[in-house]
């Protein structure tokens, strides 16, 4: 079923915007300022794109209103282009969810409960005391294990494991190749070997989180692993045992969180970013990419670590140096005391 | 089933411990200091956690002789508390092992040997020539390949995959999405194009080893890539093709370790750090989080690199010097000569 | 079915490369160094190995003209042995591909299009109206959703996710765990709470591309995600939304690239590296392992960022020190003023 058309009036109606320009314009389809065509709405918010503006060929664009005079073509005007053009491309985007129904294939256990307008895509299997509520979604290839809980409306696209103790709110959707609820990383050393510490806690995700591809959140020890509700991590993220992780919180690729770990709400961790075990990082806190947080952080701020990227000759030869910083600034703190004299 | 209760006596007995307080304390599970409640036996072990020890409304706890006078409930006395309570808290994982045999939908080649008493579970696929050893457990989803071996007692959770030539020693224990025996990385460019290396060899994983969700572990180009006995990898790790790991040596979360390197045994690799190619760590190194390791390590002992995390502005300004250090250096070395005169 | 046995001389002349010693030695397979035996042919490309040429077991080795008076054994001579040994490996690869035809329990929409001599493995979903080309493979347990396209002679090895709208290009190889096409990380901020915003876009890989265990690449917001020919990429990388990385480009393990930035063509970015989004990267850069590129690339050459690894109670003392370096630079500049009057 293709998407409706729109014109510019209705849209500028149903959204609360401005509009300039003809509002009969008719939309089909939303596109990228430099790729949009006849028919198309783009969106005008990173300022780095705004060169792109005069040469778009969209049929209309959605930008602020300092922007509205710069459009070559009419324009919806927004105190926020990107939030808006995100509610108008939900219009466009051509997905329809899956019949509800458990394909022939899926393998399920007696004791388990799906509700009747859950979806159960080929090749799920789902275990003991495991329940899935009304309208939810479990792609191909899903391992629901035992006593696992998955809330209304909630989307698992495809291949994503929850190993037992799993239990995600309504409207959370998870990417393929998760892992949720695998042993947390416990080890006790005994005469020169590992014993392993039993893992018989869960994990709690809240409503509307969302789970990237490959992300894996382990089960904790004796208490859950728990994200609150409207977390967003993105692909290859690795959350340890037992973390928490406040409300609305986001976290970039390829972060790493380790085990015990309490994050606030409303923190921005950006990619690649690792942060130690047993550490407390407050509310509104930001991380830059790649940042190391080895210890808490008290106040809200913006913070980072790391070196900036250079030649590589160059940058070995202040590699090796930094290798004595202590020792310079030693030799520096004698030199200045010295001409103190 | 309910796991039995069991008595402080009992357990002091059982676990050559030592007992202060009422030895007819039940004990029906186990919980944290801040959590646990009656009936529940908790352990003080991580100093961290000491604060928490007088208002625990756990029934007993496990912990250092030390720490008993602190108790206000009954104690195990243990001088390594966390290793005493690993082992008290498997007596309380409600986990059955599944059910020997194998699932109605899983697809078996006709050489491959699966002993009578293992598990294979819903949609497992296993090729030619391959074999499950007695009590071994394969989980739904999971992908076996040509000419791989699963040791007695192994459990590969779910959706692991071993691509070729895979060999798992016993009481290995695989979590879901995990990939072992996947072609290593080797490209040879010729005339501007890259052309593939055969990867021919496989995976030799000893026995006690504990691989965690979606870590990656390449097959060799020729010969074998090696985990030593009792190897701890965390999830998300990614072990290139022959590289060899040392027995008892232990690495966090998204550590990867490039080609052809060799880590000794007994050490403690930290969450994110990465490891160059090629090179050699002796025994009993340790390397602290988001560490970077280019070349050989010869000496046992603790490793770092990196910088500490700070508030943004100002790690933008030391950042920037950090591009001049060895400028900075010799101004200072010049200006010390100058001063001697 | 044993691979074939060939005399150095017919090796020779295949492979257009000069020999030295007996020409009728019988090579049937391939092996390192150290390890190669009796009928094996082994190589010396990386000057690391020299060493161990006295030595070898091998019946004869592929190596450079100047290398030949030092071999014990018969010798194929070569301007790059690595190249020449890749070329020859591949004879003795013992893999078979899988028979043509569709397993039977693999569930294929009634609009999707299978080429009569691909195989599609045991438990294998595909979507509507997906494309399978000529005698391409798609491995046990991979999942294809919609309008995906998979090109002639490519291989998925096994439990690989094509989202949606992702189109392979031909001699394409994935392997395991890799997930193509799940959403990009997109998100607005909207009165203290996220919004999505609707990911749109596909994946286009091209010919010859190659693509690593558990590898992320997000489809893009609106336009598409981009691999042009002969991109290869190691195990666990991630691609965001909107990426696009240039013909012949090579990443090891673990990188990390942001949404919107493009790489250009013929660089090697080494392991663990991150690369911000919205930048630029030129032709021919070559980035150190574990470097942070935050900002664009415009002059080829190579490039790091970071520290060296150094005894942790050092490391402490320097990274202490690195958070005071612009004080200390001031400090120094106002000495050396100071000393000049």
């Amino acid at each position: 079923m293709a998407p409706t058309a729109h014109t510019l009036s209705q849209l500028a109606e149903r959204f609360g915007l401005g509009l300039h320009g003809d509002g009969q314009t008719t939309i089909a389809g939303v596109g990228t300022l430099a790729r949009a065509g006849a028919g198309e709405l783009s969106f005008l918010a990173n300022p780095r794109y705004r060169s792109e503006l005069a040469h778009t060929q969209a049929s209309a664009v959605v930008l602020r209103p300092g922007d509205a005079v710069a459009s070559p073509v009419p324009c919806l005007i927004a105190s926020d282009p990107y939030v808006a053009f995100a509610r108008i491309a939900a219009l466009f985007d051509p997905r329809q969810p899956p019949a509800a129904g458990t394909h022939a294939s899926a393998v399920i256990d007696p004791s388990a409960r799906i509700a009747a307008d859950a979806h159960i895509g080929a090749f799920v299997s789902i275990g003991a005391r495991s329940v899935v509520e009304a309208g939810a979604i479990v792609g191909a290839g899903c391992v629901i294990g035992e006593d696992c809980a998955i809330g209304a409306g909630s989307e698992l696209v495809a291949r994503v494991t929850l190993v037992t103790r799993v239990r995600i709110g309504q409207r959370v959707l998870i990417h393929p190749g998760a892992v949720l609820g695998a042993d947390g990383f416990g080890l006790a050393r005994d005469g020169g070997r590992w014993i392993k510490v039993p893992q018989l806690g869960g994990v709690v995700i809240g409503d509307d989180c969302e789970i990237g591809a490959n992300t894996t959140i382990d089960r904790g020890a004796l208490d859950d692993t728990v994200l609150e509700e409207d977390v967003r991590l993105d692909n290859q993220i690795q959350i340890a045992h037992n973390v928490r992780i406040g409300a609305h919180t986001a976290m970039a690729g390829c972060v790493g969180v380790a085990g015990s770990t309490r994050i606030g709400r409303n923190c921005l961790i950006a990619g690649a970013v690792g942060i130690n075990g047993h550490i407390e990082i407050c509310d509104n806190v930001v991380v830059h990419a790649a940042g190391v947080v080895l210890s808490s952080i008290t106040e809200p701020g913006e913070y980072a670590s790391g070196t900036l990227l250079q030649e590589h000759r160059a940058w070995r030869r202040n590699a090796t140096r930094y290798k004595h910083l202590d020792e310079l600034a030693r030799k520096l703190a004698a030199l200045a005391k010295e001409s103190e004299r």
